[in-house]
This record gives structure tokens, C-alpha cells and sequence, in this order.
């Protein structure tokens, strides 16, 4: 599709110079620690949930420049930088917090280290990767925990652009969704796909007589057996209902309402399918959900809820607002000093206090290399992920359940006002140990 | 990257289960039009700009389906559907507005015409390109407006999904931004490029006498010259414009302020270049601005603004909320029912009624073919963009700068209300002329 065929050029123009400059003078051989975080939640939300680590580690050996890179680079890059870029290839470690973990404010969701040079050029890629990803799969969490055990399935490719569809879906499924509209998501990262027909389906059957909304349940069972999902609201909802059984049978798998007042229309339907004998038959809803909509329709007779629009733009907070500073330079701390922007130097890791049941309390985040000691139960989040260049975690195809148990024993590990939709702090505080500058040549 | 070759599997599941049961009874060869349409602005815009039009007709040719994405749908399709999608290519046509026109509620961005079974599987990659797009540009042209002719600049690529932020550089140039920090979107569409620094660079020259910001600021001008921009608020604003003359001389391009009060600390700046002697060393300003910001910055001396997060996420509106509906079936206007969601079926055409002076006042959506009559200036805005299934516009590397044209022109169309940023109506009215069924057989 003409994209080019490596991750290098998704980058910003200043990386490039920046590395230009640096090489001249050789400070681009500094050994450098940038790390990923979040100053803050999204407003208002009390947890993240981080994704896009394993999509990173895959991209992180892509993240090369061609020729046809170089060529288009060469209109403001010098020789030197050129001849660096056409053989970088990333050569540092990586840690940070597995994919599927809670962060709060603060949190070193990732943590590169190598040269200046090869760290800074990572920039763009990776907060592309997990501002997206950690976005849509927050967003998606708050669902699946308002949704109380029933399913959900995303339909939102339509609403985001045609890639970050993909990556939604599998940010969705990783969060607890149950299945995506998206057969890419399917093919790449073996999400489960669900689908059945849209209202076009329906209206194809019209003729001269008028609709025929029966000629095209009856022709959906044909192709898709009984245990299909059909759409009844085209029309009427009560006729699309007794048309739908009558060409199903009572074995009618599930029937969609995409419009009206889905409470109501739950009910009503409920009765209706139940004195029809179809009292198996599921009813699914959707139609610009959102959780709050979702957590509406707990008390509702709803078996499973499609989600498009609110969970690819982050329901709210379409981006995660990470930022990818540098913190060490030669093993010094380093930070910037501006009003509200200030970051904290050094090279970190990060652990979890929790009580004896299991509920978490705190999240501190240390100097790397000096756990500190708690009397609570506590838990290292900071693992090795790429070392000397080669990842060294498992990012294959099982990679993404593991993502999903670790997002569930998340939620299941919040204090209980973590889990309220209402406005509120992060569930738990963090805690900054700073970094000590180490003495200076004068002390001595 | 492996990703798919093709964009086939850009596609919710749906598409294909209703594509195999119209197959089974041949209804999937029936004569369809399908409409791609806003019902409405996003909440309190006043004019949208439609984007995506070039990047869906490049991808309309590479929407198949090859041995590994049929082999991934074998899971769940029946064979003869397979055999039809092994031998997809799109044969039909396509009109629409051109890439760069404004519109309004109900405006027929898309219209597309072919079998049922070609066009129905389109829905979901038309709408991801035009949702992702359109979103961008209708928010980057309000910025622009905003900006009064000060250029703005994308930075935003590090805030959206990698490859989103590609075509969100590109709808950001067509609405009138100046350039983008995004290399790949250079490459691939001819985006002007800018950038220079972050605080990382400056930082990177931290040592063990401390932050070292002249050394930084002499290292980047003797790489990228005198006409560079440096970030001068890494530690203090004073110190770092006086260190920024100092090491480039009063020629110095310009310098950039990322954060804190923005007006005062422009006005401040200004001075203080200007007491230096570099009166025309430029102020570029970043950091969360969004139209509304920039627009509150008219009266300070500021150069040019760098937007990052508000672009790429359609400011407050990620999503242009566009739908695919079937409106006609074998040249008979079809339409859904359902509360609030009423589509006007048949395959329609648009045109612009304006004042001697330019000025639009009317949008007139009317059945292909009949175009209606007005004594006031008129342009139709539907254009042939397909036919037989090859492209007959020029989607080449001038495109854009035509869409750009187009965008700017359309702004200096609209009534003045309609450039307000407060909430209010759309700025013309959009009136239907609905089709007729023809009259059915009981009428002879």
C-alpha cells in the first residue's frame, strides 16, 4: 500500500536533527535513559492500563531507514547522520511495566537506555504506540467492569483510521472485550470476531411491493443458520422481532437494536421473545455506547453490548498524554525545570504495595537498583523487556492472553472506588523517590 | 511490517456474512448506491471539511483479499464467497465532492454505485479513511482561521496511532497548516517538514558542573545554522533567550516557548529580543493549544504556533461521526426507518447557492440527474471520482495542493458567523429534494 516498508521514518524531523547536532560534537555516544510516562490520568479517571508494549517490541527491529528513507531524508540530513541511520539498528535495553498493568501518574511504564542517539530516535514511535494503545485499552477496561461480566464487542474500526482500527481492537480485547468487528485484528493478533448484518442487509430486499424485511432474515438464516444474530429495527422493532422468530424458529441466536431507548426497547423485546417461546434467544445493543450507558443498562434484560465510537476515541480521552523524557545522562539524573512540566531525573523502577486480600494501596516508584523495604506485600513491576536489542520477553501469539489476565487481575486488585465511573483521584498515590546527583568533583 | 498487503481485511466481519447470504440468493448482484454522510456536525461546528478522498481512492485498487487473508476468513466463509473475494476488484462508480470542499449536515460526501456485493464490503475502509480525515481537517482548518495567517505547524504525530498520524499530517496541510513534523508524511505526500529541538537535546548537555544550555545551543547552531529554532525553556526563559543570542547572534531563526503563560511570556520575549537586536528573530509557541488558545493569542507577538494533541484528535471531535448507508436498490430509493436515525434514500447530487458577492447561503441536495434551478450563483459539487472502477480525478502529487486551494477558498466563502468558534447552527442550511419511488405496478 506504498507505507513505507520500515518503522523509521514514523518520526518527527527533530529527532533526526537533534541526532545531527549530537553527532557532530559526539555527545550522540552519551548513555542515555529516556522514559515513558503519564504526568497525569485523563481527567477525572482513577487507573490506566497500559498497552502497546508488545506492538512496540515488534516494531522495535523495524525501526531501520532504506534507501528510499535515506533518499527523502537527504533533503535535510548531513552525510554523517545519513551513514548512522542507514545501519542503526536498536542496540540498548528496554524495561518497563508488562503490557496489560495498571499505572497511575507517574508510573516508568518504559524505561530505554543506550545511546543518546539510538534513544532519542525512538521518540515519535514509541508514544505513537502507547499513547494510542494505553488510550483506547483504559477506556475499554472502565467498560468491561461496568458491563459486569457481560460481554462486549468492539465495532469501532469505522470511526478511527483504518490502522489504529486494528490496533483498537486488539487494545480491546487485551482490556476484557469479548470480540471486534476488524478480520485484520483477527488475522495479525487472533482476536475473536463476532458480526452479523447491518441495516443494508435488510434493505436490499425491498422491491416494488415495499420492504421485505422477512425475505431478508429468511435469506441471513440461510446462509448463516439460526444461530445468527438478525437486526430488528430497520422498520418497526415489535414486527422485526415476530419476523425474526418466525424465519429463525425459537432457536434464534440473538437479536441487535441499534436505535431507540435500548432500556426500554430491552424490555419490551424480553417480553416479547419470551412469550414468542425465543427465551434463549439473546439481546445484543448498540448505538453509541459509552460505559456510563453501559453501566445505565445493568438492570436492563441486555445479554451483550457492541461498542463502536467511544472506545477507538478513548471514550473522552482519545490520547493517554505520555511523554518520553530523558531522565539520565552518564549515569546522572536529569530534569527540566519548567512551570508544571517538571520531570523526575534518574533512571527508575517501580513496585506495588498491596494489603494481605490482595487490594492495592500504593504505588512507589524508586531509583533503579534500590528497592526499597516494605513490611506490606509488594510486587516489582519493572521487568527487563529488550536487552542489547533483542527482546526478551515472549510477544508471540500468547503474549496478548497473558495481557488480558494481567488486566483482570488488575481491576479485580482495585480499592472499590477504583472502579467507580464517577470523577475522582488515581485509586492509589504514588510515591517519587527521588534520585541523588552524585557528588560532584569538588566534594572530593 | 506485516501488515496485510492488501487493505481487504480493513473490514468489519459483517460486511463478508452478508455478502455470503446475497450471494446465495443472488440479491448480492443487485444495482446499489451507497451514501457516505455526516447526519450532523460535530457538536456546535459551524462547517466540516471533507478529507480522505485521495487516500481512498489510492487504497480502492488494493482493497483485495490474497491467499493469507482468505485463508483467515476460511474460518468462517463458505467457499463460493471465498472464490468471490479471491477475484475482487471494485468495477463500479464513484462521485462525490473533491477532497477539500466544505460541508454540511446531510452533504453526499460518497456516493458509491456498483453490485451490492462490491459495494457493501467498502463500508467499513470508506468510513475509517473519511471519519480519521475529516475529523483532522475540520478541526485543523478552525485553527487555521483562528491563526489569521500566522503559519501553524502539526507536531501531533507522537499523540495518535503511527500511521494515523501520516494521514492526520496530510489533512492538516490541506486545511491550510503550514507543515508537519511527520517524516513519513513528507515522503509519502509531499508534506513540508519542520523541526529543530526538544527539551531532551538540551538536557543531554547536562554535566557534573550542571545543565550546560549554551553548550546545547552551540552545538544545534553549528549544526543546523543561525536560522534555527531553539527551545529556550528547558530551565529559565530569560537565561535561555539570552544564552540563545548568545550563541547564534542576533540572527538567530527563532525560539520556541513550550510551556508556561504564553502571552506574557511572548510579550516578555519579544522585549527582550528586540533589546538584544534580534528584532526579527521569531517567537514560535507550543504546548496543549488548541483553535480556541490560538485564537486568545492574536494580540501577542507570537510568530507561529506548533499544535500537537487538539489536531490529531479532531479538537473535541476525533471522529466525524460519517455513516455508509444503502440508499438505492435497482434505481429505487431505499430508507431506514428507525427513530432519529431517518436516512433520505436514492442516489443524490449536491450544489451551492451563493450571493453575487461569493458568499454561500444554501447547500441543495437533489436526486442525481435533476438538477433543480436557481436564479442565484450556483456550483454543483459532485464529481465523477470513479468509473468502470478506475480512477478519473488526479490523485498525483498536486492533489493536495488543489484540496489546500479548495479548503481555503471554501473558507472565504462562509458567511462570517460561520468562522466563529462559539457553538451555533451550521452556517448554510442544507435542504433535501427528496427522490420519488416510481410508481408501482398497481398504478397501470
Amino acid at each position: 500500500m506504498n507505507d513505507s516498508v520500515y518503522a523509521g521514518l514514523l518520526t518527527d524531523r527533530y529527532e533526526l536533527t537533534m541526532l545531527s547536532a549530537a553527532l557532530r560534537d559526539g555527545t550522540a555516544h552519551r548513555r542515555a535513559t529516556f522514559e515513558l510516562f503519564a504526568r497525569r490520568l485523563p481527567d477525572g479517571r482513577r487507573y490506566g492500563v497500559v498497552a502497546g508494549t508488545g506492538r512496540f517490541l515488534e516494531l522495535l527491529p523495524e525501526f531501520r531507514f532504506d534507501d528510499v528513507a535515506c533518499e527523502s531524508l537527504a533533503e535535510f540530513l548531513d552525510a554523517d547522520t545519513l551513514a548512522y541511520l542507514r545501519d542503526f539498528r536498536f542496540s540498548g535495553d528496554v524495561d518497563g511495566y508488562a503490557e496489560g498493568e495498571l499505572y497511575f501518574p507517574g508510573s516508568p511504564i518504559l524505561s530505554v537506555t543506550g545511546s543518546f542517539a539510538e534513544c532519542v530516535v525512538l521518540e515519535t514511535l514509541a508514544l505513537s504506540i502507547f499513547n494510542h494503545d494505553t488510550a483506547v485499552a483504559s477506556a475499554a477496561a472502565r467498560m468491561v467492569s461496568a458491563a459486569q461480566g457481560r460481554p462486549i464487542m468492539d465495532m469501532g474500526s469505522r470511526r478511527t483510521h483504518e490502522r489504529a482500527a486494528v490496533a483498537a481492537a486488539r487494545a480491546a480485547y487485551l482490556a476484557g472485550f469479548a470480540a471486534t468487528s476488524n478480520l485484520e485484528a483477527h488475522r495479525r493478533y487472533g482476536v475473536p470476531t463476532e458480526g452479523t448484518s447491518a441495516h443494508a442487509f435488510t434493505l436490499l430486499y425491498d422491491g416494488p411491493d415495499g420492504p421485505d424485511e422477512s425475505g431478508a432474515f429468511a435469506a441471513q438464516v440461510a446462509a448463516l443458520g439460526a444461530g445468527t444474530t438478525l437486526l430488528v429495527d430497520t422498520y418497526d422493532v415489535t414486527t422485526g422481532v415476530a419476523n425474526a422468530v418466525a424465519a429463525a424458529g425459537t432457536g434464534l441466536g440473538a437479536v441487535r437494536i441499534d436505535s431507540g431507548d435500548l432500556g426500554v426497547l430491552a424490555r419490551q423485546v424480553r417480553d416479547q421473545l419470551d412469550r414468542l417461546g425465543a427465551s434463549r434467544t439473546r439481546i445484543v445493543v448498540s448505538g453509541d455506547l459509552d460505559e456510563f450507558a453501559i453501566a445505565g443498562l445493568r438492570a436492563e434484560p441486555v445479554d451483550s453490548y457492541g461498542i463502536g465510537t467511544s472506545l477507538v476515541t478513548g471514550s473522552g480521552a482519545p490520547t493517554a498524554n505520555m511523554v518520553y523524557k530523558l531522565v539520565e545522562v552518564d549515569g546522572m539524573p536529569v530534569e527540566k525545570r519548567s512551570v508544571r512540566k517538571e520531570s523526575h531525573g534518574g533512571r527508575k523502577a517501580a513496585l506495588r504495595l498491596s494489603r494481605s486480600t490482595g487490594t492495592i494501596t500504593d504505588e512507589i516508584v524508586y531509583p533503579i537498583g534500590q528497592r526499597p523495604q516494605h513490611a506490606e506485600p509488594s510486587r516489582v513491576l519493572t521487568i527487563p523487556l529488550v536487552r542489547k536489542g533483542r527482546t526478551v520477553i515472549d510477544v508471540g501469539a500468547d503474549a496478548l492472553g497473558v495481557a488480558r489476565e494481567l488486566v483482570a487481575s488488575g481491576l479485580r486488585s482495585l480499592p472499590w472506588e477504583g472502579l467507580m465511573l464517577s470523577h475522582g483521584d488515581p485509586a492509589i498515590p504514588t510515591t517519587q523517590i527521588p534520585a541523588r546527583r552524585p557528588p560532584t568533583d569538588t566534594q572530593e
